[in-house]
């Protein structure tokens, strides 16, 4: 067996047996097949492509690289009734703060919710990044400590552990440099691996699909959903996945704190209508998944048992829920050049211009900035006045303002007054 | 500008610009775009293609890399009538020694002969590995004592310059252990660039098709072809090439120090039709390009004449043409298992035998066998009785017969005696 006879059966169409995914899995977490080699294969996968039984060794192999946690056994009280254990992923867009909100709430409702996360990359936002505008809060924790905020609070949003399916860890890193991210068997076993070795019961999937989303068409999204789906299933997962509208930016905010604030208003029962209608579409497939189809989320973002949950949450992460947010240091206001309705948003320019601003890093090791990021003053229906402000720009480096708004000039659209905008629904297609 | 953009749009399918192309070259040479971002674009370029222009310019910006020798300039004697430059290449094969008796021959027809080689890889021998094993003889000179051979013997069999096309040296390497070989795109621009970097004013091109090359079918070495000698044309190099056969081993040997001793059976007059056949067909080619239409090379060879440029080449180049070639610690005979006419003997099988047996390197840093590898005792076409010698296996490492006999076993066909057996011309076409 040999890395260069496998790049070459991959590279001239042939399927890839079990055993050489295996050998090449455990050769690159090993370090004995090199980084040129494995960015060689990677292309050729993106390329022609792989079927499902090699996508489904593929992830075993990456899951089989590394420890697998075991939640619910380690969590069960033999004087209690067993908490059922329920994930979310979302695939990544702009202002997509959901996870914010939803694990508390889901956690409110019965559930046990261990939400491993990432952080932001090129123009998308990362949960992780957000988490940390709030003082104090840590996303690192071991295993024990993951643990005792979930006995505690009944949720935990952290980064996974290094000891999780290490050679995704390192191939996640090298497709991100090598323009070899955006493959479908790549991403859905990137995705589930992490999610099979995290142990949970229940797992519901956010697949995103529009401009703002690596999903850029409902035929590519529907096609990483059912991949996603078959693969948790397999590994004795129930699994749901929802197709979710990206081609609009998720609320009112996209930035750091920005989004922290808008989570805070969703948990206090207000909030902007669709980060609601998906927060509370994704709870009741959580709950369903886990077996709780009697939970009301609506209630507990009603009653104050979801803030509950993150209050406690925070609090047992080191962070201060009563800490007022990071503000930014300077702002800059976009207004409306026109009167009239605004009939397009687009979420990758402002996701881009959020990323400029300083809400997202251009290398892995950059910093990113709490305060920065953009506030949406309309959404695509609404009625829009020349010279009122259409959007509010922060950041703490304001000799940025003009590369980010380069990036916003042709980032929506005012049709004269009544023009009809149809709105469509968040939640598109479910996978079942 | 970046290498992820870049590796995009060829991933893509996108042409890359002349800016991309300069910029992704330099970039690699100086060393800040990686290995892993090299090889995924040349996974890229292998399945995408290139067109003309990306060839070209990225053929250009290799040469651009390094240095530009000009023989023809630095060995200009005003006393005396310019000797024109003329040097050929061979994409590879098995039992290939050509450039052994050819250098010297089309040298003592007049011409300056700068052959910079290589070494073997995979099944295919290398033309510096042969003459190692004659002894004293050195493969690096520096640029001065190249010069210096050139003058006394007319011409020289050298190593490359590490000056020389830098970027494609780095790039060979990165090919070779990442399933990046078989593109025609990147062939044609590595072999291009180092022949143009060289400075030869014509140049004859060897292009082999069958199983024991690396393009397996006329159409693709025709591509390969077609391609070379647009890239040599465009910068004013005069080239032609020949498509010859390479689903037989050439001549009756495969080795080192064989074919050493071949080359000097056919310097000495004699040989196997074969080599014979494929030297005189290049060296009228090169004489042509070179403008010695009426030099006579078969008379260059019958008259000593060639052999005497040989030993004069040897000789300066530190080795001893008198003295004895390395002979084999062990021999293994092969011997015919029926009676009848032998049809078919195949290229690729015996050049991974006599690798096994050692004539070959499975790393570049490996050492080769000097005495190891094949004789042929039977061609397509010869009669064959059972029980006598078909071929005789060579080795100091007698452990590797039962490895390399594993390779024989469909190595060749017997048919029934009366069977006609069609050995087709050597040259099958002629592409200027």
């Amino acid at each position: 067996m040999d890395a260069i006879s496998i790049i070459r059966d991959k590279r001239d169409k042939r399927a890839l047996t079990d055993d050489q995914i295996d050998w090449i899995i455990d050769a690159y977490t090993r370090g004995t097949v090199a980084d040129e080699q494995m960015s060689a294969l990677a292309m050729a996968i993106l390329l022609n492509g792989m079927t499902r039984q090699e996508i489904a060794r593929w992830t075993a192999a990456m899951i089989a690289s590394g420890e697998r946690l075991d939640i619910t056994g380690a969590l069960a009280d033999p004087a209690a009734a067993p908490r059922p254990t329920a994930d979310k992923h979302s695939t990544g867009g702009v202002g997509d703060k959901i996870t914010l909100p939803l694990a508390p709430l889901v956690a409110a409702c019965g559930a046990t919710v261990p939400q491993l996360s990432g952080r932001g990359l090129g123009h998308t936002g990362g949960t992780l990044d957000k988490l940390e505008s709030i003082p104090g809060w840590r996303a690192r924790l071991s295993n024990a400590e993951m643990l005792d905020v979930l006995r505690s609070a009944g949720c935990v949003i952290c980064a996974a552990g290094d000891g999780l399916a290490p050679a995704d860890r390192k191939l996640y890193a090298l497709r991100d440099v090598t323009g070899t991210v955006e493959s479908i068997p790549l991403i859905a076993s990137s995705i589930m691996s992490k999610k099979i070795a995290e142990g949970t019961g229940s797992l519901v999937l956010d697949v995103k699909v529009g401009t703002g989303a690596f999903m850029k068409t409902v035929e590519d999204a529907r096609e990483l959903a059912t991949t996603m789906v078959g693969l948790g299933t397999d590994h004795g997962v129930r699994t749901v996945a929802l197709l979710t509208e990206m081609s609009t930016p998720l609320g009112l905010t996209a930035g750091n704190a920005l989004e922290v604030r808008e989570s805070l208003e969703v948990l206090a029962g207000g909030g902007p209508a669709d980060v609601v209608e998906l927060t509370l579409a994704l709870a009741r497939e959580m709950l369903d998944a886990a077996g709780l189809e009697d939970a009301d989320p609506a209630k507990a973002l009603a009653d104050g048992s979801a803030m509950d949950a993150w209050r406690r949450m925070i609090t047992a992460q080191g962070g201060d829920p009563d800490a007022p947010l990071p503000a930014s240091r300077a702002q800059h206001i976009v207004t409306a050049p026109t009167t009239g309705v605004l009939s397009r948003l687009d979420a990758y320019d402002i996701g881009v211009a959020a990323w400029r601003l300083g809400a997202g890093r251009a290398r892995k090791e950059d910093p990113v900035q709490a305060a920065a990021g953009i506030e949406l003053h309309a959404k695509p229906g609404d009625t829009v006045t020349k010279g009122a402000p259409l959007m509010t720009l922060h950041t703490d480096t304001p000799e940025r303002f003009d590369y980010a708004t380069e990036a916003l000039t042709t980032s929506y659209d005012i049709a004269p007054h009544g023009t009809e905008v149809r709105v469509g629904p968040i939640v598109r297609e479910r996978i079942a």
